[in-house]
């Protein structure tokens, strides 16, 4: 059994009767959302909150129903893949482009939880070039504002044209500094006017799914926190 | 002389030969914009970057040249209205609509001057609604959390349906908590997935131009600055 399967079924776990779910986005989510879809068949009652376009028609595939925040105001679990995890669970995210509505679902969560690959686990954040979403109204201004902080942005591109996201914003790739604290610069980020959300998730996730070296499934729960129910 | 003249034509004072120049947004600051238009004619050489669709024609009919952030990385000046100030140079803008490239505008300027007839100055902010701009994608939950932190957010209509700004966001105004501390509300606002960015300009605005009580123009220099040249 691949790693991205593993991980992705075992989160499923987290899934009871009766609970408002958010559906992240990703090649590891993908069986966490089909592993969804046969519990659903074999009679499980859920209503799914999805992060991308992508994950609506996923779920519509499974048999996963769909709600949104028109009715309900908050979700049980939400889970998400991640693109970088650091050991105290901060993570980078938005490698797809969906940041913000992945923040959003994450965020109304109580139970957030994380799937990745061992190949997502890094010792510092920084591997994986942050994106931050940004306001197309002086952008040129905003990738300033971001270099001053000691990013090195670059703007993400589609078919040579500014890649463009679901909220008609762009997105610049940020190498970061070495030694970011990532709370801190996920603030400084959001600060910078222009700015609409960046892709550090930081004392948000509660657990990471994800395999030790011997690739078995092993869970890591967030110290701080214990919200599990 | 009306008031708004008097405080918006002295603001055109600080206009210098060379400068680039953000053009505010307003009532105020449309005297400013026919002074520094009357200047040009006589020959002053600047450029300007419009904060708005209306500001940007008022350029034109007044003949003052523009430039954008294309050509430009800072301003040396950007002058501005304000809705709501308090004594120690905190802003409430927003009521037009425009807050976030007001804001990208005013960041970007080495002084930033606001103009504002004596009826904007207030002891103590909240008077004026603070506008808080939003992602369409689950504004509902958005609206929860703004709640959640004792703000009473009100979704801005237009014709009984949501008022979408130029970026394609929602507004909602909200009521603040009594004893908001301007800057920290500012900060915690922006920590909201789903929230752009909020009327709040703290620690942004150099020098204010208003009216004491005899109706003459008064000077009022933020304390802790000294950027004006």
């Amino acid at each position: 059994m691949n790693e991205k399967k593993l991980v992705g079924e075992k989160a499923a776990e987290f899934v009871k009767d009766g609970m408002i779910v958010g559906l992240g986005t990703g090649s590891t989510v993908y069986y966490t959302l089909e592993k969804i879809g046969q519990m659903v068949k074999e009679g499980l009652q859920i209503k799914g909150i999805p992060t991308s376009m992508a994950t609506e028609k996923l779920a519509h595939e499974f048999g996963i129903p769909l709600t949104s925040f028109k009715e309900v105001t908050y979700l049980d679990v939400a889970i998400d893949g991640a693109d970088e995890v650091d050991p105290d669970l901060n993570l980078i995210k938005g490698g797809g482009g969906a940041l913000l509505r992945e923040k959003i679902i994450a965020a109304a969560a109580n139970t957030f939880i994380v799937v990745a690959d061992s190949s997502k686990l890094s010792a510092k954040l920084g591997s994986f070039r942050l994106p931050v979403e940004v306001i197309p109204f002086g952008y040129e201004r905003t990738a300033m504002q971001i270099s001053s902080i000691g990013c090195v942005p670059e703007m993400r591109l589609s078919n040579g044209n500014p890649y463009i996201t679901d909220n008609h914003n762009y997105i610049f790739d940020c190498e970061i500094p070495e030694n970011s604290q990532p709370h801190k610069l996920e603030t400084v980020l959001n600060m910078i006017p222009g700015v609409v959300e960046n892709g550090l998730f930081t004392k948000m996730a509660d657990v990471i799914i994800t395999l030790d070296a011997n690739k078995k499934t092993v869970l890591m729960k967030e110290k701080n926190k214990n919200r599990i129910r």
